[in-house]
């Protein structure tokens, strides 16, 4: 090991030339496993612009690498270790071609119910039952970062939120959109508990979206497009909603379903 | 090459077995390879719904391939010649697994501006310009449908309409939508012709989405996520248009955008 050099702003720990570098093959397993992720409580944002929504959003950041011939920002992490890094690596290590240079190991926020803040006295909330593809996830949170939703809600998740894939769909918007996840019971209780008015999308015994008003504290909650919502959050909703549609499939990806449906309280909260 | 055979509702030419069988060698390229579909004017169909759709909109079927152990149905192609195919092979060529059965050889359709019929008296037209992903056309179509829009127009095509990757992901909705293809400028000049408004989402020189009036003949136009329209749709635009977003990031998935628009003109329409 190399002894600790100062280099441009950083204080590096420690140069790395080597893949088979500890950190690195650590590293390397948090970007492809989720068990990695939840055995170290720890995942990966790579990329400059993720990198600084992380930070603003208080995310405490364990590990730093930099490639000093790619990366040429100041930037600062007081509680980090900084770690130096050859292109080589870094190019090994990086999706995203090469135009960043910085990649860092980051702790997961617990993503607790009882830790939301609503930033508006008649929150806007998303919920999205056990979604699945990345991309979707993505679309929806970049979704609620452009509607300001209040909260984005996961419940009875089935993916990891720090999957590499969602972090990347969702252009960052994973570190600005305040996140819980939980069980639908506790979360249909939460609801309850602050008179949050819960609106389930769902073929069934349901109303058209157009009806309802939405200037109240709303939570909108959509399921999987494979098998829809679960019957608890289709009893106990405050109205079951449906977009008509009027066409020979009538299939609407769930990200953009989730999406009319935000515009539309949106829309009635702006004329207001 | 054995001879036709009657078998169960089907007249197969020939049981195939190999996938050295040229056939088979085609379908192949087919489906992997743009260049081929151009030079050979085919595509191919997989999956009951999706061919039963295309079948409705009168595509041409050419070859039709079924693997009798899987696919049990009864289905007339009166034009195209019937292949009776080993499960081996279904497996093989078949990207869905094993469920489905039938695979067919297909003529596309030219998608000219000028067969466009409408349905309605005043038209809702979605028009993307250049879109790139599979997935993001998919879902441009499967919202068209929802909202049975008169037509779907693309402009400067960047990829093949038949790739695979968009049959699938429009969940055969490239099959029930009116499409079209063309320049940007020749769009233009088509929807001048036909008097229907053109509202080009763009940031620059922009309404609130919410401002306009949809009840007349209307087409939402919209970019790529990267690069947006081009000059020629935000200056020939009746309105440019924008949907306020409050976030940090303000990006939305260009399939979620032109939803929101579509379905906004969907809803005045229902109030009229």
């Amino acid at each position: 090991m190399k002894a600790p050099a100062k280099t441009g702003a950083f204080l590096f720990m420690q140069h790395i030339e080597s893949l088979q570098n500890q950190k690195i093959k650590t590293l390397v397993q948090l970007q492809k496993k989720s068990k990695t992720r939840q055995e170290l409580n720890c995942f990966v944002i790579e990329g400059k612009r993720e990198i600084e929504l992380a930070k603003n959003a208080n995310y405490n950041f364990k590990q730093v690498f930099i490639c000093e011939n790619i990366f040429d920002q100041e930037i600062d992490f007081p509680k980090a270790e900084i770690f130096s890094i050859s292109e080589k690596i870094y190019q090994k290590i990086a999706y995203r071609g090469s135009t960043e240079g910085i990649i860092a190991v980051v702790e997961p926020k617990s993503n607790q119910l009882d830790q939301l803040k609503f930033e508006h006295q008649n929150p806007l909330i998303l919920v999205a039952e056990a979604p699945e593809k990345p991309g979707n996830i993505g679309a929806l949170l970049r979704t609620a970062d452009a509607a300001n939703c209040d909260a984005v809600i996961i419940a009875n998740p089935t993916t990891d939120l720090y999957n590499p894939n969602i972090i990347r769909s969702s252009v960052g918007t994973l570190f600005t959109n305040q996140i819980a996840v939980g069980q639908t019971s506790e979360i249909i209780e939460f609801l309850n508990k602050n008179e949050i008015s819960i609106y389930s999308a769902t073929l069934q015994n349901s109303n058209s979206y157009l009806k309802a008003d939405y200037n109240k504290a709303t939570a909108f909650v959509v399921g999987t497009e494979a098998e829809g919502l679960t019957q608890e959050w289709r009893n106990k909703s405050t109205q079951n909603i449906i977009i008509p549609m009027q066409g020979q499939i009538d299939s609407m990806n769930v990200s953009v379903s989730a999406a009319i449906l935000i515009f539309e309280a949106v829309r009635q909260r702006q004329i207001k």
